[in-house]
């Protein structure tokens, strides 16, 4: 199913190049700094469950296809723990899986599909039961444990992304193992910042309580969020994460952010308000990262949960979150003023609006020294989407203001099949720079080690 | 002039799949779901008169060219009927054809004067009179009746667009004809519902005398939209169209609906009221689809008549209309909550605006059941326009949320020029997934096949 | 270090068409009708510099690239005069040149670098010292003044931008110097026109000094505009050229305008008066244009000064301006419904927003005949910025409303490697369109030429 020079150009100069770059990155290890694998998987080392639970019910990319063409959820087991019919589920996305033509899904899976399980014929209505049998099996094995399969991955660093009311047990329980393998877990505080999220009030009570502080007072607060960091640090945290609406910013003095924290902590604040609080807390994220190192990655851009019914029936995270037009040259000023000439710093600007890309993604990450530029997100998580985040960035910023690829994912088993193609895109695309003179072949080879590698490796401090 | 690989890639690899995977659609029967044609043309099936009423004065792509180079409007015949002196307007946009280099018009032209004129040397000023008596020669002929034309042309069916106040005479003539060819109304409801369209309110009141309705009330007025698209439905309508201005919807209860209705019948709404009741009339639209079957077509996104002299001069379609920034996630949701997750309802959403497609368009068809995503239109009803549609709609949608191609057009003799054009770039799309083997060429002839024929089929239910 | 091959496709089909079309444009002569060098050195004709003052402190491309990855202004010798350690500054420099990797800034560096200073070897840490020491003697020689570099070039108009208080006291020179090489001012009005200028009441009082007209009423301005461009047309000037951060454009009555002027001539104006006013003052252009034929260029979309703290220490253009999203269609109209439909004006229009290009402006240039489109700018100004620009452009505009290439740059050293950047893109893109037979050859040659000089001679009236 998976040609060896998938991804590469057909051009016979480029392709030899696009060969003989890929050759040198193909078996480095793999770093991923952002992610949404969980923690326990490893601590407690116990065998994936069914194929459909393991491939379908975490992946929106997968079922949300499947929805858009009149399946209902119900059917692919959204919503069930565990689920009840599995190998029904699996037929159905087996009957279905022409739909994934010419999408990554399709590319991610046949990875799976032939390098873990060895299946060599195509997934289809035929194939569904020989396939979910091998794989049901294979996953019964000690091979396919998620410790063993993070080993046979070549994973040098995984992290998590945890809310700050999350203990992180697991994770302490990992570094307590003697077991080798690095998962790191993520700052990601939405949960207390983002007045607009479910429980924040609860949320940043509970924040208080956990670590002692009067989080009902603007200072308070702001020491438990330290505190709290300084506690993900101590278990090899490197990085913050912020899912917010807008890139929107604000540097308001002492006084009126105080004010403002004790209004969205009532129940009389406007939308304005909590947009206002949610701005104010990315600089004092900068603020205190300025102290603490931590790397600040910004997620912009979804308008989560457009589906109301869907949201109401099934939650969060089903596939019906959409991008919207994004603007991060008024909205970043605030911060930029305040951090945004400190080389001490790094923020990490992620898009869904690739509109941005050149017109100000790569202008501001070409000029102030805190900003890089994370790869290719999401909806643009895809061979054509990587080739533009490259086409659209490197000529402004440069390769130097990047910072390497971001699996981004749940589905554990994906994880080599997403590297995969992120390294033969970028080969890729290096190839047609080499193949049109506009790069040395060797600056190439350097540049591979790089996307595929180093840059992660530093922007994220692993 | 046409080179039988033309708009194909120039590697040789991905060429030979690309004639392959050609091989196999370049024979399909036509089908037209979408265009601007009259079916008095071929309930008559009169001689179309001389070249330049048939191939300049309805063109708008031609016409606006010449103009934007200082060619008056008045020069090419446009606003006279008939053209006083064809010949002298032919040569005109002869000595001016160099213009069009580069362009979907030349690809489209040359293909008509070559396989339906049999024309071999280019257009120019010296064979401008060449031309012209060659064209004007076989149009006298049986061959190039409207009948013969569409015989020869393998239209399979031909959907025209018409208004509520329509009376279909010539549909129903080719019905009661026995003439077999297929040509359907499209039911286009924007006289009636758009309050700013010319003359809204008297032609609220034809409706209702059409209907026997009493359209001065909204409950008179929905029952006369309803009875009016099950007449169109009578004579193989199988889909509405609406040209809005943006693509807002509204779900307002029948008080205010109500309320708003008489308002914008009376002369003081304003244009906030007129713009929420277009929202407001594309989910009752889209109700009353639910109920009698029609697809929903939603074409916004068209700043017309941008250039008032010429509008008042010359009237409507005179080539200056320009696209604006769309924003399609908030503004379809109130219409998405009511209906969005119908999956026995079809709406083929269009733009003009190309950064909508990654960011906005494929995330929603993506995920919404009654979603699909038209062609790139009008604009981008081209080669490159077509290719980033493909590139930036398919990793997030897939090719099974799309429809196919519309032609969108009233240059009748243009449509086995477009549609070539269309599966010309399709192919080419395609063998380039193949060549870097992200699609098996046996998936890519079966892609084919749907692009080319059968997801217009099935969308528009023909 | 520069392959002959450079920026041509790879497949050797296209790469013989691109090689075919360049030698007939490579050693076309260099029109360059907007930039931004100083007429003094050629009326001076002094030696350049050293080589750090030559190409580092000048070239904001260059200094904002090796801030943004931490390296301080001050020790690039910006804001310093002359830099005081040349040396050290080139030695940082060549020690990050690998930052510029797949930037148009090494291709034009190592055009120069290779072209003019005879080096083979890239620049790196360990050649710093050689290049430096190369290029200091160099620019100590007859060959490198100025006036030798011009001729060597083979520039046949090079246009500065002037302010209107600038008393052109060197372009004068020029013209009574017997020197052949022609160096013409272009009008810039910003300092005079925008009330948001530094300076803006001082610069409209003194040029009423300049004009002797009565500045402080609208009708005496209008005055001392006209007579300012007349002063500029006399010495060759061609174009006017407008910075404002907004296409917008006003038509206001002669009492609102004359009001508003009072207005922003006093304190009290709101910034909303100052947009008005510059968008009134485009329309004020735009129609003094009609009367005197100087062509009219708008330069809109630029956030200029975003990093205040570098705009306190160093001033404007120090490569802290990031591009905004842009409305054309709006904006423009009033302006357009005036003076929109004249053949005989010309206004070329750039963008910095490149979802622009065929959502608004190849809709717009397609249609009005006093519109052309300038070339890809400024962070566009790039292979594929340019390839960009022709992609979604060409099909609704064509060529011939575009204008061949802008350096736009006070890097006088990179004009000729600018120029054949993008002489070598342009013929890569049409060497695409004859391989897959959109057009040809004899076409795309004669195109070759248009792109490259006959359409910037054309529309900047050379």
């Amino acid at each position: 199913m998976l040609h060896q020079d998938r991804l590469f150009p057909a051009d016979p100069t480029s392709l030899a190049i696009a060969q003989r770059l890929y050759a040198g990155v193909k078996d480095l290890p793999i770093l991923s700094p952002h992610g949404h694998t969980e923690a326990s998987w490893f601590s407690d080392n116990r065998p994936f469950p069914d194929p459909a639970t393991l491939l379908i019910q975490p992946d929106h990319y997968v079922f949300r296809m499947l929805y858009s063409q009149g399946i209902p959820l119900e059917s692919l087991g959204i919503g069930q723990n565990p689920i009840v019919n599995p190998r029904d589920v699996w037929r159905i996305f087996a009957r279905h899986y022409y739909l994934f033509r010419g999408t990554p899904t399709q590319l991610w899976l046949n990875y799976a599909f032939q390098e873990l399980f060895d299946l060599k014929i195509s997934l289809s209505e035929e194939t569904a039961d020989a396939y979910y049998d091998a794989i049901e099996e294979k996953l019964a094995t000690p091979e396919f444990l998620p410790r063993a399969l993070f080993e046979r991955f070549r994973i040098e660093v995984l992290a998590t992304t945890n809310s700050p009311l999350d203990p992180l047990t697991h994770h302490r329980a990992l570094r307590e193992s003697g077991w080798h393998g690095n998962i790191i877990p993520t700052f990601r505080p939405d949960p207390v910042v983002d007045p607009d999220f479910d429980g924040f009030i609860h949320n940043v009570h509970r924040l208080g309580e956990l670590t002692g502080e009067n989080t009902s007072r603007w200072s308070g607060y702001l020491a438990a969020l330290r505190k709290t960091r300084e506690r993900f640090r101590q278990l090899g945290c490197t990085a913050t994460d912020h899912g917010h609406p807008t890139p929107a910013t604000a540097d308001l003095s002492l006084e009126t952010a105080s004010a403002l924290f004790e209004k969205v902590l009532s129940k009389s604040s406007t939308s304005m308000d909590r947009e206002m609080f949610r701005a104010q807390m990315l600089t004092e994220m900068a603020r205190m990262s300025l102290d603490d190192g931590l790397v600040m990655q910004i997620h912009p851009g979804s308008f989560r949960n457009h589906n109301e019914a869907i949201y109401r029936r099934f939650g969060r995270d089903m596939g019906a979150d959409i991008p919207t037009p994004t603007d991060y040259v008024r909205n970043l000023q605030p911060l930029l003023q305040r951090v945004g000439n400190e080389k001490n710093l790094t923020i990490i600007l992620f898009t869904l609006d690739e509109s941005s890309y050149g017109r100000e993604l790569a202008p501001l990450a070409g000029h102030y020294p805190c900003l890089k530029l994370g790869p290719a997100w999401w909806f643009y998580d895809s061979p054509e989407g990587m080739l533009r985040f490259r086409e659209y960035t490197t000529e402004t910023a440069g390769f130097y203001n990047t910072v390497g690829f971001n699996d981004d994912t749940r589905a554990f088993l994906s994880i080599p099949g997403r590297h995969d193609v992120a390294r033969r895109v970028d080969c890729a695309y290096l190839a047609k720079l080499v193949a049109d003179h506009r790069l040395e072949e060797d600056e190439a080879h350097d540049l591979a080690q790089e996307l595929a590698y180093r840059l992660a490796k530093a922007a994220y401090k692993l």
